[in-house]
């Protein structure tokens, strides 16, 4: 008897050695009201030896039922045109936009925003991305103009970090920038596009790109697992070849059963359930945090809060960023200084902390936010 | 009531468009002996809200239950001693081998196996590897030498495609041309070292390594499932600073739940269990394969069958590989050429095919080697 049903109780270890009791880290996801039951359910109905053949290598660019159901639901939500033909899923940013470099022949100059999302020039670009400053209307597509850069990385919806979006003019100069010159290409990560507060949603710019320069990235880390490791590229039709060419070989990296269960969960409606579930949650977090910082902490500045799992806080008073980070450490309290995520810091700015909320329970906001700021003010 | 218990039956479409019969490949698993009750049995029990940190991103390197079920077991298996700390979990050697080189400083310069496993040199390093002849005691040392490699890429317990093992002699060379120069590191991918048929067990390099030289690398692909994509990679202690400097803001490509399964798949011993039966299986497999063709075609030579999932068969009179490979595919049939994994390919060479056996069912082999040896002399 090999395979016996014992069920002895699977208990997991201690996953971190520093005891975080607040963490705001902006990669935070709601944990309570995560869909257990039907995941699971899910999950059992395809662990089955009726797929046995997804025990094998799959397609490349991934299941084609699940790059069928990210089609669909990008035509609904945000009024994306493109087949399933054209989307490649991979585990994550990271992973993808390697990808995206390699379909051209001399590594193109890359522009970044500044600050921005950045583990991927710290890890294989730090000497060659051109950073491109960003104010409250987004990327600032004037200094874009000044560069010799091919491609733009860029998170129009929620800009990571500053949570400016990106505005209706520069969207349309953004396309003029990639249109004006050949193999000029916009790389849009849709980060947080799923979760918005104020004001109307903006369509996506690949929605409106008619000259196939947009390269649309997303993934579901924040709309459904970040340990799940599902993203996504869309490239336009022109370098569709060129991918073929270049990752004949490749292996798509998320697993088949994993994608198979998306691909289900998308496809019963249940994706979208979720959705409209989580955006009522991470709301009430918003408007809550809101609320608090109006009524006891009113000398604290809050922006980039129309949409997304995270806003700025910021302070008017000098502070050291790096002393208080580790200062909060101390007290179990994890947040991130905004000048962990920009490159070449001019002294004066004010003091600022990206507070993302996603991760912590409604009922802890009113503790957390107040252990925060007397921890904060302890330091100065 | 946004998440019912409503069962929908799962429908999968079919999944490639070429339809095809016999697949030799040598990345396919058997697909029928895949313990599902137990798998499913363990996902069940993960997927469940008292594991809901787990939906939150994990560890860089890879769960730690994970790299202690794998540092257990390659010191039971393969005589290997490291530590949880030393290993780094993710999606393949494809994704795994690039992080490996961005721990050096300057690309340095990586000779490879020639014919060899190629998607790595196929996709990032055409002009820049450098090919290494191999015969039937595998690569061959003594050119390596001739070279200005510092790295050294080899599959030495089966090397794909031909199926040599590494002699005894050659890895003491290795390890002495590693050992001759600061800087020199082997890459060991112990491909395959799970199924062995003929001969004693040769330890891991790894496991004789006194200088800290050797970089090993392995996957559960062949071993349990190709599509979930779980690799890893062990760092001599020498590597582990520069590795958590250069990858500190990385997350680990896997999901986590699957790198949990797996970790208590390993935990309650199913794993140890699921190899002893495919061991069985797949000598089986192989025994029948040498004897079908010991009967029936003995003008075929066949080498590299002292291991692992494939062999290699050869043709002494001239065919041409490609032409066969087009025309068996039309049968219905995949097999690949030796001289796809080849580099400079020398005229004389006698054509060889891959025969990798994993995929195909144990009660249709007769058929499948007769199809195709049938079809194979249709072009003659």
């Amino acid at each position: 008897l090999p395979y016996t049903e014992k069920t002895p109780s699977i208990q997991l270890k201690a996953k971190s050695t520093v005891n975080i009791k607040y963490d705001f880290s902006p990669a935070k996801i709601d944990e309570e009201s995560f869909p257990f039951l039907v995941w699971r359910k899910i999950a059992k109905e395809l662990i089955d030896e009726s797929n046995s053949s997804l025990l094998q290598s799959g397609h490349p660019q991934g299941e084609i039922e699940l790059r069928t159901q990210i089609a669909r639901y990008l035509y609904e939500s945000r009024g994306i045109i493109c087949d399933a033909e054209q989307i490649v899923i991979g585990s994550g940013t990271e992973q993808l936009l390697p990808m995206i470099l390699r379909l051209f022949d001399h590594t193109p100059r890359l522009a970044l925003e500044n600050p921005g999302y950045s583990p991927i020039p710290r890890v294989h670009l730090q000497n060659q991305a051109i950073p491109i400053a960003v104010d409250d209307e987004g990327i600032q597509v004037d200094q874009l103009e000044q560069t010799d850069a091919k491609l733009v990385y860029i998170t129009p919806s929620h800009q990571f970090p500053t949570g400016a979006i990106l505005s209706a003019a520069r969207r349309t100069h953004l396309l003029s920038w990639a249109m004006a010159d050949q193999g000029r290409y916009i790389i849009e990560d849709d980060y947080d596009s799923e979760f918005r507060y104020i004001g109307k949603p903006i369509p996506a710019l690949q929605s409106i790109d008619k000259a196939e320069r947009v390269i649309y990235m997303s993934t579901f880390s924040k709309s459904f697992m970040p340990s799940l490791r599902v993203a996504y590229f869309i490239l336009p039709h022109s370098l569709i070849t060129k991918y073929k060419a270049v990752f004949s070989y490749y292996a798509c990296t998320v697993p088949r059963f994993d994608q198979q269960m998306l691909s289900e969960f998308m496809l019963q409606g249940y994706f979208s359930k979720h959705l409209n579930r989580m955006r009522k949650i991470y709301r009430r977090k918003h408007d809550k945090i809101l609320s608090i910082f109006e009524k006891n902490y009113p000398e604290v500045t809050i922006s980039g809060d129309m949409a997304g799992m995270h806003m700025l806080i910021s302070f008017k008073h000098s502070l050291d960023e790096q002393l208080i980070k580790e200062h909060l450490l101390k007290k179990h309290i994890r947040i991130q200084p905004l000048s962990q995520y920009t490159i070449n810091k001019k002294e004066n700015t004010n003091p600022s902390f990206i507070l993302g909320f996603g991760g912590i329970p409604y009922a802890e906001i009113d503790q957390a936010i107040h252990q925060l700021m007397n921890a904060i003010y302890e330091t100065t």
